[in-house]
């Protein structure tokens, strides 16, 4: 197909279809004359993964790039790929400096040590040190407690008990997939657009956890 | 004590505490001269509760006035006080006008009434039909049938059951704190502070399932 057909099959423009060719993003199509190329199936699948790490996953070019890189490169194997896609994707939390405040770094690398080692030592994760969510679990938990709230590292036990079902479930469809763009573009949507769902249902169960403690009275938002 | 010090203790700015007092977030202290006034352990209740709405929880200061607003008006109930602060919280989804597009305004109501169904029937939660957290689930439905992914409405059942039991035992903090307007505080900043905790936890527990479904595998960021 003619970049026309590419753009409108995939509902990415004509002027981004450009750009992502320019950045590198996207693979040269094949020549069929000095103005024209061809495109295939491969550079569509292509697209849908370069709009789940933009659109979706809130990456920059740079990070889609990296992404790619070890997306293409056969030394890496499935769980890397995957693992790669999964810790470019926003919130990336930075640690405070050692420089202008020692103490604060000093801290947060102790907290960060006493939360990795709880989620393997207590319930047995196989998680790198290196994984981002564990500077953002870090920053929340630093937040809670420079506000003046109780912010236990043993809270996360019960947190990580209950999620780890879903989790599993949801990978299942990433496994199901033998694609390995595919099942990064899958990775990035799921993760990011499950997120809402989740934080969502936590509300309401709080909503019906605070009905069941005050029987009677009249719900929130309910007309006079 | 005075202004300077009720900013000092409470960590907000004099130039703050003057505009919550213009705004009515803020009561009046009692007059001890022409341009002097007292200020007590109140206000200093009522400082955190106003820097936990407008700073933790996003809130604009006439929805503050709101939760308020209803904090202090006897004719409501813990259960609806509580609520009323928790629907104000972002994110507010709102629907699809059915103005301009009549078709994507029914399928969203429809689609929120079969969610509201499912937690109800299924799960049997005890929630309103106004809460906001049901246009959030119904907006990432949307989304992710938009984007051509798979989300059946009842997916969210094994969501609901994973996360009841972290709402309750979140919500048996709430529950212990006798004064209102501190409970209104601590629900706001517990609901937004731990959610990237939740988020957090969730993309760990996804590293350790793949990380099992692909043992012996280098792992992503390990160095070379």
């Amino acid at each position: 197909m003619q970049l026309s057909e590419l753009s409108e099959r995939s509902g990415v423009s004509a002027a981004s279809v450009k750009y992502y060719l320019r950045e590198g993003l996207l693979p040269a199509g094949t020549p069929v004359s000095a103005r024209k190329a061809e495109y295939d199936d491969d550079h569509l699948r292509r697209l849908r993964l370069i709009r789940a790490m933009l659109s979706v996953g809130g990456m920059s070019v740079s990070q889609a790039r990296d992404v790619l890189a070890v997306a293409e490169d056969p030394a890496f194997g499935r769980h890397e790929r995957l693992g790669i896609a999964q810790y470019l994707l926003p919130p990336q939390v930075t640690p405070p400096d050692p420089a202008p405040d020692a103490a604060a770094h000093a801290a947060w690398t102790a907290l960060r040590a006493e939360i990795l080692a709880l989620l393997r030592d207590e319930l047995g994760w196989q998680i790198t040190e290196f994984a981002p969510a564990l500077d953002t679990l870090t920053r929340a938990l630093t937040t809670l407690r420079d506000l003046g709230y109780r912010a236990d590292v043993a809270f996360l036990q019960r947190y990580g008990e209950a999620l780890r079902p879903i989790a599993e479930a949801e990978y299942q469809v990433i496994e199901e997939i033998p694609q390995v763009e595919e099942a990064i573009e899958a990775t990035i949507a799921y993760t990011v657009l499950y997120e809402p769902v989740v934080l969502a249902l936590r509300r309401l169960a709080h909503e019906d956890v605070s009905a069941r403690l005050h029987p009677g009275t009249p719900n929130p938002g309910t007309p006079d």
